[in-house]
């Protein structure tokens, strides 16, 4: 594939979420003569976006631009559109991906934004989607990165990473989505990126927990530490690259995402530290704190590659109700006295 | 050297500033029967610690234990030490190096807190240390990782590390200093720990300076993640370990010191960031900000060994009158679309 292909004349994302939206926002923003559509599961969501440029539910008052259209209409979102964002909840794009397949324009590429492994399978989001639209790897990316949707939502200067096995690919949607305040940087290395993108919402919640439980900065900088290290013997266990993990991708989302009180799964994780149950912080919260899905499948993976997750294993335990968050922080950090090289390796 | 060598009945501890302070309290709770002597430049500050076990202008109201005593008298306090910690100025540590020697027990260990490099020489402090004691290298090590003085002091769980290029030294101090509060790993990449103990303070100053212009986490985050990136360049260039700089004095303390309102440089940076000038930060601050100081050395290290550091570049050109804290935020940002892999390597 050439990187002189064109910009595309349409980019369709699906799922009208705070990431989904903001990332057609940026799109929009990028370039006002792409025509943006964006895919709401609910036409009540769409209508506000079309009648009022707002997403009230997950954007309070961002203005949305006016080259940006949604429909509820799949096919309409999809028809003629050589560049496919998806952005839908990570448990069910399975199922959403059945319906999309006939719709597909021949030859697009087809974009991940989600951060998760499926449950059960325990599939990366863009094993999920080649298996589904029966893709080669050239035709499926992933974008990643420090990325808090609502501050790229209020125009923060932003950095993130696209993916994809052909570089070309990768430097043609970074292309698509480069804006004054949104700035893609290109790898090759799918894998790192969706699992650094993954395992930071489950070391994103232990980080919470200790928030809640009123943990100081110099432990949650170690857990943080230490929950990059079993991220990178994850990742390079499946092939990912350190590089990666060192990263924008790897280390910057990890910060950002236990830095933030808009991260979800940070959120979740002072809930549950303050004494909340895992039902109470799941009544109380408006979006999916991806972390908690995903952190027993994290878990099934690692096992299967022979690898040590510590802080994945114990979040799980409390998550699953085997583990209380009054036991989970000592865990966190005691261990025997040993050099740094063996316990973080 | 023995791994089996007793602990020492004396652990002299120079300099009664927090950190130096709040060390001799590790040490001294770790083991109630080692007599902690703390040197402290001010007759006054010695005499309070002595009868009130407070050193109120550094810590507050926390209580120091009672096996800990101060004396501005440093060959009371030197005498028949075998382990000889320093936590003094960085920039002032070679005229009292001078005054130290002729009064340091036969065979005695050194050991750093310090963070800094030397100005005009460029040195680290544990080859200052060397040279001006004529110290073989294992007897000198460095103590450094996500370690906030006032949480220590507060007894809230950290991790740190201690590095020799001995194991066994480094086991032995490690022994030492192991409270119920404070454990430290053992390294043997002295280089490495120094190196990320210095860079922080230059990264944090300018994570300070988004702070103060009210940047978002997005950004921190990115900035966080290229500032170890070129801390890492520089250790390894000098001949750190990777392993070092992902683990707690590498990313550990970065991510500490760039996350807490406890950290001077993290606070020096955002009363920069809200446009105070150099001399009014430098007024307002009770205790040096490392990184002021260490910035321009830093950056000569970096020329002498060939290691591109741009954001420490934009840190000391803000020092140095070059370059507005309006300026500074988009060049930390703003490269060329190009691979990750380029712009971080």
């Amino acid at each position: 594939m050439s990187a002189r292909r064109p910009l595309p004349a349409k980019v369709a994302v699906l799922g009208a979420g705070s990431w989904g939206t903001t990332f057609a926002k940026v799109v929009a923003d990028a370039h006002p003569d792409i025509q943006v559509s964006l895919w709401a599961r609910r036409a009540e969501v769409a209508k506000e976006i079309n009648e009022f440029h707002l997403n009230s539910q997950y954007l309070k008052d961002i203005r949305l631009p006016e080259n940006l259209a949604a429909s509820a209409d799949l096919a309409q979102v999809l028809g003629g559109a050589p560049l496919v964002v998806l952005a839908v909840p990570a448990q069910s794009v399975r199922a959403q991906l059945k319906t999309v397949k006939p719709l597909l324009a021949p030859g697009a590429v087809v974009v991940s934004l989600m951060k998760g492994l499926e449950r059960g399978t325990d599939a990366r989001m863009s094993q999920v989607i080649r298996e589904e639209l029966g893709l080669p790897q050239d035709r499926v990316a992933v974008i990643s990165g420090p990325n808090l949707a609502m501050e790229i939502a209020r125009r923060e200067p932003t950095a993130s990473v696209v993916a994809c096995t052909d570089l070309e690919v990768a430097q043609w949607i970074a292309a698509v989505c480069t804006a004054p305040y949104f700035r893609p940087y290109t790898n090759t290395d799918v894998v790192g990126v969706e699992i650094g993108g993954i395992v930071k919402n489950v070391i994103a919640l232990s980080v919470g927990i200790c928030d809640g439980k009123h943990m100081g900065d110099n432990t949650k900088a170690s857990v943080i530490t230490r929950g990059l290290a079993e991220t990178t013997r994850l990742a390079l266990a499946l092939g990912g690259e350190l590089e990666t993990m060192a990263g924008l991708a790897g280390l910057g989302d990890l910060v950002a995402t236990c830095s933030s009180p808009l991260s979800r799964n940070h959120t979740a994780g002072r809930l549950l530290g303050e004494g909340l149950s895992l039902d109470e912080v799941n009544q109380r919260m408006t979006q999916t704190a991806e972390g908690i899905k995903s952190g027993r499948a994290v878990l099934d993976l690692a096992a299967q590659m022979g690898v040590e997750m510590p802080i994945t294993e114990a979040v799980v335990a409390v998550l699953e109700g085997h583990l209380s968050v009054e036991e989970l922080a000592p865990r966190l950090l005691t261990r025997e006295l040993k050099s740094e090289g063996e316990q973080q390796q």
